[in-house]
């Protein structure tokens, strides 16, 4: 499905700034992985994983040491529907959680070795108490999409080139490699309205659980989506359109973290549905942000799958997981660091005088 | 199947010193987990592990912080009928790699924070010029267990304790958690043999390519290990038995390292399908291994999955690997780490002051 929409000017330029990976790069670090001290191909999806992060950094000694999740807060209109399990305050209340670092994600962050950036994007509330939360919001939350565009193309432009900044201020800080993720009670109904459209899918087939909710609350979401996107007429050949009008702001500025890592050269890792939907609006805008970019995990939540597959992305990890916040991206962080230790640090056959295989020699 | 057959007596005294988790113990930590600020069971399996490591260090803060990966290399008499893609020099020469820090397996540590220590269990040349390695053998490789038995009672029970005081002096060091990890040319014969007489398997389902060999050489392993099984009379009811007529010895050291870990109470890892027949071996020798027991991936080899179907053990990655050396094991560190600190460091709804679901008001 082609973008046939004509998108604001800044951010067509960050989308020309993007140029894919070169096959050459990527044959270049299979030659040099098929000569390591193991049968070839042997460690599987980690070879694959090296050989990528080489090709998108132009050497064969990757390296992904420098690590940074970067987690985008906002609200939503939406959840005066009843579409979730948790009030809206949650959203504030968990931003301040993730300052004072008792969130899942400062764990799993520390567990890897990678710093964590919070952005309030559009939280309802003020969060301004937190000295570790950078606060770039021109709204309080998006309108409830079910009764129009959940923002205006100057809102969401400035969403979208937040995360666009946000990715350029960490690789000029020298970080390696990206993780995204995202809070916001209510944006799962959003992520599975995303997917619904880009990735042409029944509303019913896309929609899950999120936090929780019960069976009626699961109806109450389905239908709430199926009617925000007759309001809004969203089609799949306009991804930018379609964020502006059921997106959400963490949303648009993960998708504009990843079109900014992209940019930059610099590997990014989509987090779980949430995250999968911003990637699926970033691949719709620019394919070419597929070359850079990783899916962390397969989230429990059903619509991932689907979308995953629109991207033709491989989760590296399936561990039931579906908490968002980026946890997956920061586990998977520990693969993808392996990998590229692997290809960097292992001698030759040569080097380490082993005798190579019959087959090979 | 439960096993019928004398133990030595060093052997059996390990065996009683293993006692199950309390039931207890997992519920203590599952309380916790659901008091914790997420929606509760969002973090999937990473939760199902962390309240197992809890049960297993009797804490609901449980940490793996110091880790450790054994690795056992020894050679086997059965690579004389062809069964490799490899020389047999290959396992010494990979002793020194190892030992000189260019193999994968030392990447992999570096990366996940953790220890390797590789022992010399039966390695057919000398590698006593590296200072780096445990040397702990009666005999240099096992014969070839298609003419016999591959080991006598006692080489396979020295083996077995080799293993057992491997692990007792690393948790007497203070390591938290212990993968497993081999090197052996040929020992993918041995861990096929095992796994089809173990989880009752025909030969050809549990056989794979091991390190790469091709159609004529899988054939020829599939006709040897027939024919061992045959020769020896091999039971499932007797698995000490098993290993000493098919097994390897570094095989039977894991097996060790295994047995050792759960009755010091520590959380061990098993790597891959060679790690996996260790495994098989000790739960057929002790059902209740299998409380202290994680598998850290599923193999490519196509025996792994049966091995794991038979422990009941789910895989915590899927990443199509097949190197052995405990490079899995490394990897799962990773996950498991996370787990440990999320169920140790998240803070709770109440400490949070984060407002709980409606279904849990």
């Amino acid at each position: 499905m082609t973008s046939s929409e004509v998108l604001p000017s800044v951010l067509a330029a960050v989308v020309n700034r993007i140029h894919p990976v070169d096959e050459g790069d990527i044959d270049r670090a299979w030659r040099r992985l098929d000569s390591l001290t193991k049968p070839p191909r042997s460690l599987g999806r980690l070879e694959e994983i090296a050989a990528h992060v080489a090709a998108i950094q132009r050497t064969d000694q990757p390296s992904v040491a420098r690590k940074a999740v970067i987690l985008a807060a906002a609200d939503h209109g939406v959840v005066a529907e009843g579409v979730s399990a948790y009030p809206q305050e949650v959203t504030a209340q968990m931003v301040a959680n993730f300052a004072s670092g008792g969130a899942a994600i400062n764990q799993l962050c520390r567990s890897v070795g990678s710093r964590v950036v919070v952005y309030d994007v559009g939280v309802a509330a003020d969060v301004s108490h937190n000295a570790d939360v950078v606060i770039d919001k021109l709204v309080h939350g998006t309108d409830n999409f079910a009764h129009g565009p959940a923002m205006s193309r100057d809102v969401c432009t400035h969403a979208i080139m937040s995360g666009v900044a946000a990715a350029k201020r960490l690789v000029d800080e020298g970080v390696d490699i990206i993780g995204t993720g995202e809070m916001g009670i209510g944006n799962s109904t959003s992520a599975a309205a995303l997917t619904a459209v880009l990735a042409q899918t029944e509303v019913s087939v896309v929609t899950g659980r999120g936090t929780g909710v019960d069976d009626a609350g699961l109806r109450r979401k389905v239908d709430v989506i199926e009617r925000g996107l007759a309001v809004n007429a969203v089609r799949p050949t306009q991804p930018f359109d379609a964020l502006c009008s059921i997106g959400g702001l963490e949303i648009a500025a993960l998708c504009g973290v990843m079109l900014g890592a992209a940019a930059r050269r610099v590997p990014v890792v989509a987090d779980g549905f949430i995250a999968g939907s911003a990637a699926l609006c970033a691949t719709s805008i620019c394919p070419t942000v597929r070359d850079y970019l990783f899916a962390s995990h397969l989230s429990a939540e059903p619509g991932h799958a689907i979308a995953l597959r629109q991207m033709r992305l491989d989760p590296i990890l399936v561990l039931d997981m579906r908490l968002g916040e980026g946890t997956g991206a920061a586990l998977a962080f520990a693969v993808i660091d392996g990998a590229c230790e692997v290809l960097s640090g292992m001698a030759t056959f040569e080097q380490a005088g082993v005798s190579d295989s019959e087959v090979h020699r």
